[in-house]
Formats: structure tokens, sequence, C-alpha cells
């Protein structure tokens, strides 16, 4: 598979996140400023699969830089786990002209875009798309900035309720592996404590700490807890017990959920997409593969698949630290 | 327990709701319009008991009217259940030259202010607030508009994911006796189902409504439930039901909670907070007690608080006719 | 022009409002839920007299409740107010077995409107969409609450600015006639002093009033102005007027312009445009027509389209009222 | 002026920014943590003149890090320009016994401070507080990102005017020497032309680049403006230029104007205040003077007042060329 590309096809995959519709925008107008045809794939993997195929043009993709989702809409394909799946999506391909192919998502779509290109030497970049920003090799990934505004407006109106009540509100907010969500939306809505994956300070620390900042004056507290907490206590556990063992609060427990995955992308994260989808088709052009376009130190970078995704989760110390002085 | 009244107390009482601030705001620049002392009374029912008490000018309100919540505080008094705290209430009112009450909040909030002005003759007047909009003789409480667009807002957002995945979400909003949460909310949100508190339609018509829109070409679905739905089942156990009963989605759950009570109150509810903090003041002038001042075919209205309270929840046909055809 | 309707065609026309989509997607929704046929028609009365028409189906309407302007679009036809114009059109629908016509507009389309449908004996019916608010026979028009939402939002903003540097705002917002805008967000944002269309209080009062309010210990001032206020000064000869006539404060203007028509509707808006949509389907079923479908008292009326068009435009007093005592 | 810092006083300085009052909040939590006094100045160096001060501990700054605008309030000083004024302010700070003094602000603020700080051998920490990001030594200034959020959601709005009718809108952003703010918040509104500061394409180009984008199928247009744009010719003129020079659209101005300055900062912002006002208030414990905190590759750097002074305005070429091929 090599010669000058003419026909790239870009494709969504995972879950969703805001910046997706601008990526693949870019991607679209990119092509189209450098005179290749551009082939929309819609439902990922199992698009490519089915040839669910649309032509691209400059035009087609109007007005969504500012929409959450993904138009080209992102399923799990199980078939393209199997060797004759991939096969499948490699001929659809073939038969429709398509030279290269961009895929925006997270982990598994880079893992299953990078088996697809080994086996078929077909070329593929990968953009980062997922709000809990895990993936190694660039500063953001798409959606994290705006997931993180939409967690902090979310507890803005919780702490509203809690400070007009005297209550202690523990808030759960993505990130099974990562805390990069709860630190940082902790920090940007003034939790007074903050529970993530990467650390397990112990359920009677966080009673001791809590019984102090009361003590201290706090008449209302919010506490920013991550999917990935390892108390060893779910959310609900975790209040009961608090419940239990200080009879300061009423608490109250509230699952942020699915609305951190949708809205209208943040500026950052659509300046972000705009650099990415141009840096995809270009790093294409350049006869680059299996890479991802990341951003670092604020300059467009391309980074080997292989490293990005074997990116391991690392506590950013210094912010626990910020979180630690500005909840005193 | 009569003569001109000169010094004017206010409080807020159970759940807080968008509004409340604009509303006490209203209060004391009326007060202060027509010359007359205004005191902000902390923790509702309770601070009266406690005597806990601010004299409030004109300046003391400035900022407040955009914010959530309320600066007064707000409790839940088992106190002010007892004959005893009642009279303790009664008693700082009098030693602070306190002529008269303005009680903002709910139901529970006008049961026990109505006791009170009953058993020490001492005027008060009710503003509603509260986001269920379950208040009889009132077209609108302060809270549900603002509840309204935080609510559409969340399912917009959800909306995002649901069709960027072709996924069916079941979304738990706020209302255990009444459905106007539910039913405004999933018209204007474009829900396809809505399940309120005043009817039970039956989980298998459920199903096979969802089949048939189904097939009609319909990729995604929201369906959105009140608290006090009547099917029988929590959000979960349905979310279960229809998962073994249609295998045309998958099926998520999100409960707003929380984020439902908070937030910048809408134009509409600062307007309408300014309104009746005015009226409140107005008819307690004009030896009004035992009434709350409401918003009826646009025109402030005094309403008994016995009418008030003994409210029933109805059905709005109407809506729910429109929330059919618009779902098709 | 008699007979059952089985067709039915929508357009949007005058300036763009939010909730144009939602209503048009409730007369779509309708027409399928009753199983008739329904035609969009593009750009407005110019896309009538061209037959820019396009059938939509329930499921055309998808994800667009939420969305400001209108997708069908708007103009304003300089060919549709010549007689041949209208002839066109009218060969148009009949060309295109359309049996009936909804105008989603103001003023201006309703007038329009009127006129073809008596020239023609051609069943036509209005649905009220302006953020001006100054349509007669409905308590409200699409548009006008989100209208309200967006400019509290922004003078939010620029109230920040103003209280942290001791500053006077002047802040124009939309109201050629109507004051309606001005003075609701102006009770919403807790502005100062409040001119609009309807009434000259002349500047040297202005002047006094600023004067006595900085006195009273105001640090800062918003002053809310509609486009078409009677002080015979536009808002940058007024604010020079302001600032050679009390120095006590620094003075800026602020046009708010035309972000006051975009922005997703509010929950407001969505249900009252499902409920009008609706109502004028079934208005046209009914054989009415030359009348606009409006709310009032929160029930969904018939009006004439005289009557609406010739609406004039009045001060609510109760409004003004509230707005000098609260900013008091 | 050595020895132990034990009293460090903050203030606010220049024109406001959002993530100023959390700025604010982190130094004197920081000086909490570390068990410093700290001393709020209100009106900048007017204030430190005047010893208008306050003290204030962890408490103070709750439920402020989402607020907008700064809650000490920002003055410009003239008096301060003078020796004798920053004679007084010297003495405030002496006979209040306080050691240290961290400013937030821009460009003049940072000037202000040195000058003082070299005088009177006084420690003095800035943090860059401006929406123009036009500070050297610093990735982003505080309010950058909430300004560049504000400015797209507002861009979005007109959009949907833009879109529904045809039109083409010429956008005016702040940004009198730097084009960041254009140019970042016209890639993320998916503007079609972008005009700042550090470039003069000549208006023909642009004319022509219209005419090109017109044929290509668009059908309106955005152009965003920076304030200091040098077509030499100012907004309105541009207009009028572009009215008179092509008729394929009707054309209309918007001045975003002070909304960009005030609103909740977003959560990047109040983050980064947070690591910042850390930052200053161990920079002084540290014994430095004369440097601002930034931030720089994600991590905070301490940088010479006089880099930060002297910074000069720098063309984003890769933004600029993003934004050429993502409006094609």
């Amino acid at each position: 598979m090599k010669g000058k590309i003419k026909n790239i096809a870009v494709l969504t995959s995972g879950g969703d996140a805001p910046g997706m519709n601008a990526a693949i925008r870019a991607v679209v107008r990119a092509c189209s400023f450098y005179n290749l045809d551009c082939t929309g794939v819609y439902r990922g993997y199992q698009g490519l699969i089915e040839a669910d195929f649309e032509k691209l043009d400059a035009r087609s993709v109007r007005n969504i830089i500012n929409k959450g989702g993904t138009f080209l809409k992102s399923t799990r394909s199980e078939d393209f786990k199997t060797k004759e799946g991939r096969k499948k999506a490699y001929e659809s391909l073939r038969n429709n002209n398509i030279d290269a192919l961009v895929v925006i998502g997270g982990d598994g779509t880079f893992t299953g875009g990078q088996k697809f290109s080994q086996e078929f030497d077909f070329p593929i970049v990968g953009i980062p798309a997922t709000i809990d920003n895990d993936i190694d090799g660039t500063d953001y990934t798409l959606g994290y900035d705006t997931a993180l505004n939409t967690v902090v407006e979310a507890i803005d109106k919780i702490r509203d309720t809690a400070s007009s009540h005297n209550r202690l509100f523990l808030i759960e907010v993505m990130g099974r592996d990562a805390g990069d969500i709860a630190l940082n939306s902790g920090i940007g809505a003034g939790a007074e404590e903050i529970l993530i994956p990467e650390e397990n300070l112990g359920v009677e620390r966080l009673i001791d700490s809590l019984k102090r900042s009361k003590k201290s004056g706090k008449t209302s507290s919010i506490i920013v807890v991550a999917e990935g907490d390892k108390s060893g206590k779910n959310i609900f556990e975790l209040a009961n017990y608090i419940e239990e063992n200080m009879d300061e609060y009423e608490i109250r427990v509230s699952v942020l959920g699915h609305i951190q995955r949708g809205g209208c992308p943040s500026c950052f994260d659509r300046v972000l997409a705009s650099k990415l989808g141009v840096g995809a088709v270009e790093a294409l052009m350049e006869g680059k593969t299996e890479v991802m376009i990341g951003l670092h130190h604020k300059k467009v970078v391309t980074v080997d698949l292989t490293t990005a995704i074997k990116g391991e989760v690392k506590l950013d110390k210094e912010l626990r630290r910020v979180a630690d002085i500005t909840s005193v």
C-alpha cells in the first residue's frame, strides 16, 4: 500500500467526546485544501466493515464545529476484533479507492487501528479523543477541557444547595483509572476533598480532615470522587460511612454521569481539534502511519501509536499539592 | 398584633430554589422603598427561634439577584414543630420589634407559617418557591422555570451521546407527586416517552411504543422519568426490564439529581421573584395575613394559605397530548 | 379552496427567533400524527414563489428542537409584495398539491400571509415568532423568553466588570417600539435605570436619579436602554451627556446587538413552540384560516390575524412600578 | 526590607479578568496553609495608597472561585504614578506590618509594581491576569481561556442568524495589539476570515476571498476582526467597503465589547489561578521578588518582571495556517 494518497477516510470510534465533530471537520477541510478526496465512515469500525461510507466535501461539515457528539456516529465493533471482520473492512476501503484512514477515539480505537494497519500495511493516523485525558504522548485529548467545564458548572449548581443547607455533597465524576478529571474539576469547583484512583488515603483520614475543616468554620462541603476511587467503597457506601462517623453534616450523593460526555465543545477543544485534524491529514501526506497526532508544549507532534496506547497513568503530584493547599 | 407595620422579617425555608435570593432582594428593596425596616432571618424557622437576625438595607442585597440558593440559608426545623419552639420564635420577633414575616418556600413552609400566624395572631405572607411547581393558586413557583432549563440543557448534552451511539437513555428528573418538570422538560428535550406520577400507562405499553418508534426509524431515544413515576419499578429496574424485552438499543440510566435545584435563576424567575417580593411587602402593608402572593394570568394575586397548601396536583392533559403528538 | 386538508406547507419569514425550529418540528410531527403530508418551504415567501420545497416527515426534524435560527431559512421577499409574485406563489402551492400554509414569523409575515390568503382563498395560519413580544393576542411570542435569558446573562457578565471598577454601563437591548425586553431584562439584571420607547422621562431626571443612587451608596450602575428609547439621544450621545453632567462614574457603552436573536431556545420557548405548532395544524384541520395561534392564560387560543397585526404596544405599568421599587 | 515574610498583601489592578477572584483565593489559602497573615487591598494601587485594607482568612474567600470580576475591585491609579503616591503606599504597607505584595493584573500593573519594588526594596510578585494573553513568559494569562469561550458562544448565537438569513457578519473582538483572541476564537467559531493586528492582508484580498468562498457554496459568513486590525478601516467602514464591493450578502456588524471581560471563569482559568496563587506565595517565601509567576509547558515558572513587561507580541503562524486550512 504505497504511492500518493488521494482519498482519506475518517471515522470516530469508542465513547463519544466533545470536539469529535470539529476534528472530522478539520480532516475534511484539510483534504479539500490539499485537493484530496475525503470519505466519511459511519459507525466506526463496524461501518468500515459494512462500507457505510459517504463522500464529504468542505460544505458537508458546515455548522458542526460547535456540536457535541459525532455526526459519523460511533459504535464498538465486535466484528472488527476478528481477522475476518478486518479483512472485510480492508476490502471496503480498497473497493472505494480509499488510501488512508484517520481514526478518532481513545485507547481501544488506536489498538484496533494499529492491528489493522499492520495486517494490511494500510496507512492509519489516530487523533486522541476521550474526556479522560488518559492517552500518553499528548498533553490534552479532545473533549477533556469541555468535560472539565461541564463538571465545574454542575458542581457550581450543587454548591448553591450545599451552602444554602450546610450540607456535605459527595459528587462522582468520570475517571476509572485516571484522576485528572477529579483533580482538576475538584480544584476548579473548590472541593474540600478529592478522591482519585491513583492513591488511597484511607477513609479514616477523610473523616479526620472533614472534622478539622468543619471546626475551622466550613459550613458546607463538596467531595469530588472519581469513579475509580480506591477507597474500597462505592460512593453510596462512602456516604453511609461518613454519616455514621460524623453528624456535623447532612450528606447527599450526586452521580454526574453521562452529561460529562456531551455538550458544545469549549474553544480550546475546537482549536485543538482543528490543529489535530489538519495534522492528521498532513502526516498521511508525508507518508506517516501508525502514529497519533498529539499536542505537546503547544506544538502539534506525532507519536507512535504504541507509545500512545501503552500510556501509563501518572498522578500529577503538583496538582494534588495545589488541591491540598487551596482547600485549606 | 395590630397597628402599622414598621419592621418586616424575611426568611427562606425548606428546599432551596433558584430565585430565592431575588425574592429576598425584592422584599428588602420594597421595605426600603416604603421606609420600613427589614430584618433577615438566617436558617429559616430555626433561625427565628434562635433570633439569628440581621438588619438588611437596600445595599445589603446588591449583586445577589443572579445567584442560586439563598444567602439567608435554609433548614428544616424540628423545634418549630413544637409549641415551645414557636413560642420562642414569637419572643424573638417581639424582642426585635418585628411586626410581620415573609416566608419564602413551599408547602411545609406555608403550613408552619400558617400555624404560627394563627397561634400568635402574627402577620405572615408566603412566597411560593419550589422547583416542583406544586403549589395551588399560582401559575408558577419560583425556581421552576430555571429548573426546566437546567433539565433540558442536561438532556441536550446526553442526547449528543445517545444519538452518537444509537442508545436509549432513561433520565430521572425531580417530581415526587407532580409530573410538571418531567412533562415540560420532556417536551422541551424532545423525549420519546415521559413517565409521570399522575398516570401509570404500564410497562408493556412502553415496550410496544419503543418498538414502534424504533421501526419508524428512530435510532436513539430519550425517556424522561419523574421520581414519583408509578410504574412500580425504580429507574434501574425499569432499565433492566426494557433491556430484557427489547434488544434494539443499548440502555443507559442517568439520574439528574441535585443539579436541578441550583444555578443562576432565569430571567423569568428573577422577574417573578421581584414581583412577588414587592407584592408580599405591599400585602402586609395593606393588613393582609395568612396569604400567599402568587402569579395568575400574568397578574400578582393573593391567595389564602389554606388554598395554597391544600393544592391538589392535576395532570395538564393538554400538555400530555402535545407530548404524545410531538414525539411521534 | 375547500375540502379536506391533506398537505400542509410550513415556512419561516422575517427576523429569525429561537424556537422557530421547534415550531417547524411540531408542525411536521402533528402532520405525521394526523397522517397529513407536510412540505417545508425554504427561504420564506421567496421560496414559496420559487417552489423551493422539500417533503418533511417525522424523522426529518429530529435533533432540531434545541437549535437556534431556522433550518428552513428566512428572507424578506420583495417579490411577494407584488401581485405577480403572490400569483406565482399560489401556483407553486397548487402544482405541489399543497392545501394550506403555516407561516412562522412576526407582524410583516402575518400581513403578507393575510393578503395572500384573501386573494386566493388559501387557508393560512400564523405562529407568532419574534423576540420583541410585540404581537397582540398572545401572551408570549416565540423567542422572547430565550432573548430575555440571553440579555440577562450578558448583563451579568458586564456587571462583573462594572462592580470591579465602579463603573456605569449603558447597555442597549432590542426593542424599537416595545420596551418589554428592556423592562424585563432590566429587572432581571438588577438595572438601576431602564429607558423604554413607551415613555420619555427626560435626561435631567436620569441624572438626578443617578446622583441620588450614587449618594445612597451604589458603587456601580447598569442602565438598560431599548433601541427605540425616546430620550432623543442615541446611546453614545446619552453616554456623553451623562459624562458631562456627573463625574461620579466612568461611563461605558455596550450594544448587545445580534447575539439576542440566536442561541438554544429555553425550555419555555420549546414547549410554547410545540403547543403552537400542534395548534396550527389542528386549526387548519378544523377549517380555520387567517388566524394566529397564540397562548393566552396558559391556553392555546386562535386570534384573527387582523387583531394580531393591529396590535398596539402597551406599557406594562405594573412592571415599570416593580422596576422602580426594586432598583431603589 | 529583608527577613522572614509574615504578612502578604494582595491586590488586583488594571482591567478585570475572569479568574482574578480564584487567584486571590489561592493567595489567601496558601497564606493560611503556611501560617502567614494575608491582607486584601481594595481598589488596586489606589487602595494601597489609602490603606484600604482588610485582613483575609481562609473562610473570607469561600464561594468566590467561580465568580467573575474581582471582589477586591480594581482601579487605575494616577497617584501611584507619582513618587509621592508610591511613598504613601509604602507607608501604608509598613504601618500595617505587611512584608510583601502580590499584584494581579497585566502589563501596567507589573510596570507599576516593579518601579515600587525597586524604589523601596519591597518584595513583589506578579500574577498575569488579562484576557488578551499578551504577557511574555507565560503560556496563558488568567481570563484568556474564559474570554475565548465567551466569544465562541456569542458567535455561535450570531451564526444562528447568519445561516438563517444568508448573511455576512463582521464581529469585533478584543485585541488591540495581539490577535490571539481573534485567531483562536475565529478558528473555534468556524470563521471564514480573521483580521488581526499582526498582519495586514489588504481589503482587496478579503473581497476576493469572500467572492471565492461564496462561489464554493457558502451561504453565510462570519468574519472575526480584532480591535487592533490593521486594515486602516474601522469595522463599520469595513462593512461599508464590503457592501460596496460585493452584493452577494447582506452585511451586519456586531461589536462584542465588554461581555468578553466577565463571566464565570472556565475550569482551566480556575486551576491556573490556583496554581499561580500558590506559586506567588511560595516564591515570596523563597525570597524571590520582581518576578511574575507563569505557566510554561504545564509547569509553574518564575520569570523576571522585566521579561514579562517587555514581551513582544508574536503572531502564531501555525495557528494562522490552521485557520486558513479549516476555513476553506
